[in-house]
């Protein structure tokens, strides 16, 4: 079965490069990549806050953050 | 064929943690990745600063530069 990973974003445009990159780079045999506008559901800051994300755009792996360039900070989405 | 993507790092523990993220997580049947110690191959600086490279680890995918997280600082391994 598939890890899930959670691609968080914000539509701007350095997430969306890193979006097409990344989501597709990514060994889809062994992640299910679920992926996230911040922008359009803010419901879930709090969510990736927790999992360590500080910037968008941003790959969450097995519980690891991992900040993929620098789009936006995730306190100018609140 | 597969593309190929080059990981450069400098052995900074967050090099080392997103080398074993990354470089394991991306498809390897497009991706061919080549791992690149800056510190220990300081002749390689230059073409990885060229790639777009500001900082490690870093992950060149078809010419672009992705930053992961922030470990250390291009010009202080010169």
């Amino acid at each position: 079965m598939a890890d899930k990973a959670v691609f968080y974003h914000a539509g701007c445009p350095v997430c969306v490069e890193a979006e097409r990159r990344f989501v597709d780079a990514l060994d889809g045999d062994r992640y299910s990549v679920e992926v996230v506008h911040l922008g359009e559901q803010k419901d879930r800051i709090d969510e990736a806050e927790r999992a360590g994300v500080k910037s968008v755009p941003a790959l969450v792996i097995d519980g690891s953050a991992y900040h993929i360039n620098h789009g936006v900070d995730l306190s100018a989405l609140r």
